[in-house]
């Protein structure tokens, strides 16, 4: 999917949403657990009760890596899922992955290739050649871990470098690496104020900006700060939606938790 | 595993070699091709061969998810096989996991407790909340990217924070955390000289060294600057050793170049 698409998308659903599909088995309702897999189960009510009122799913790997063979298949059985019925959805992979050039490469294959994702996010901690096997995927893109949501985000992320704080050196560097066009970043909304220095320094980017409810951000901050002319956010909502309810509604009650930032954000994107 | 019997291990077979599982299917011999599980029965194969030459695995996780099922598959048996056979091997899931808290203890109790590695590989970025819940089991380590042995790692590592440079930073900083004894750190060899530096911030853990061989490091430097008295170093080679040969013989191949570098280690333990 390009970008442009990607915006096309946001302005037809006046959605910027991303749901994150963190999925735990002693959180989803208990009706469920006598499904032959419970986690796809979870996850196909989930989206097709939501799929309207989003643009973007995130499953969140380790949730499923944590479920061994039966969580590798349930995450299969739902990227599959999602590219098979709502092609026009943009898939990320929230993997965290990065490591040197010819392992970066096989995670790079395995997710935007074979599992087939939209996107992966990646950590830059280890450089230009730990990211760019990340950003060879025509119309693929790689998330890169700029400003995250949690408060160690601080030991390291907003040290001063001699030029500036570590997060901002992250962003100007990688805008020189090789089809640095197939990057988005994460900043987190619990550092909203923030977004107006990353906008300073990548303008056109799409962001993908969790931390919005559970974790305490705040959509309106993001909006003032991180929008740019394109739109250029995806906001990410898990727990807030996905448990909503654990009851058997809880489908519906996600896709009314759904619809609420939706009506926010298309308030936003008509002014 | 205590790092006290680690270091008894490594005495005993005078030895403080890490063999990496970095198992790709087109590099290994032809005729495994047709085995029913061929990258169990590379590993078990090398594992039957080096295990007296070497004190650590390390399967790259990377490499394992890019089979799908099947591959996930391969690790569990891998694992399940070292820890059944061979219980005085270290084990290290070269992952390069870290999210927020939620997340990474899932990706710690996958690794640490449900597939029973004993250490697993962690990228600093996150900081804090985001290293700890690795932290929390007794004799279970968690290996912090500090400096790594690749290009990239002049992108940030090495940058100057006001106070000194980022990598030395994680290294202090990360001895604040709760658990820091469970900490070891990942130093390239290809950085031998910085090893000094990084002995006098942390002069008793234990350093997991990659990119002998294959990446250019040097084994003789990496003992001048990183032996510490209790040893503390576990020296990785994978490409060099598990496809020294793509025939039959692949394993006792592999046996003869490990025991190359066994002997290299066992000279400079005498000394």
């Amino acid at each position: 999917m390009t970008t442009q698409q990607l915006t096309e998308h946001i302005h037809k659903k006046k959605s910027f949403l991303c749901i994150g599909l963190d999925v735990d088995l002693e959180k989803i309702p208990k009706h469920l657990l006598q499904e032959e897999d419970p986690i796809y189960a979870f996850n196909k009510a989930i989206i097709d009760a939501t799929n309207h009122l989003a643009v973007a799913y995130k499953p969140n790997i380790a949730f499923y890596e944590a479920h061994g063979l039966k969580g590798w298949k349930a995450l299969e059985k739902t990227i599959y899922y999602l590219n098979e019925n709502y092609s026009e959805i943009f898939t990320i992979a929230d993997a965290k992955r990065g490591d040197i050039g010819n392992t970066s490469k096989m995670y790079a294959k395995t997710f935007l290739e074979d599992l087939n994702f939209d996107s992966i996010t990646v950590a830059p901690y280890m450089g230009k050649d730990s990211v760019e096997p990340f950003l060879t995927f025509d119309g693929k893109y790689a998330v890169l871990l700029a400003l995250t949501s949690n408060e160690g985000a601080l030991d390291f992320q907003t040290q001063e470098t001699k030029e500036q704080a570590l997060y901002k050196k992250v962003l100007e560097t990688s805008k020189n690496w090789t089809n640095s066009h197939n990057l988005m970043y994460v900043v987190g909304a619990t550092q909203a104020e923030s977004l107006k220095e990353v906008r300073k320094i990548v303008p056109d980017s799409f962001l993908l900006i969790p931390g919005v409810g559970a974790q305490g951000g705040n959509l309106q901050d993001v909006c003032k700060y991180g929008l740019n002319s394109g739109v250029g956010l995806l906001v990410n909502s898990s727990r807030g939606i996905i448990y909503a309810s654990s009851k058997e509604d809880f489908a519906q009650v996600a896709a009314l938790k759904a619809k609420e930032l939706q009506q926010q954000m298309a308030r936003v994107l008509k002014t």
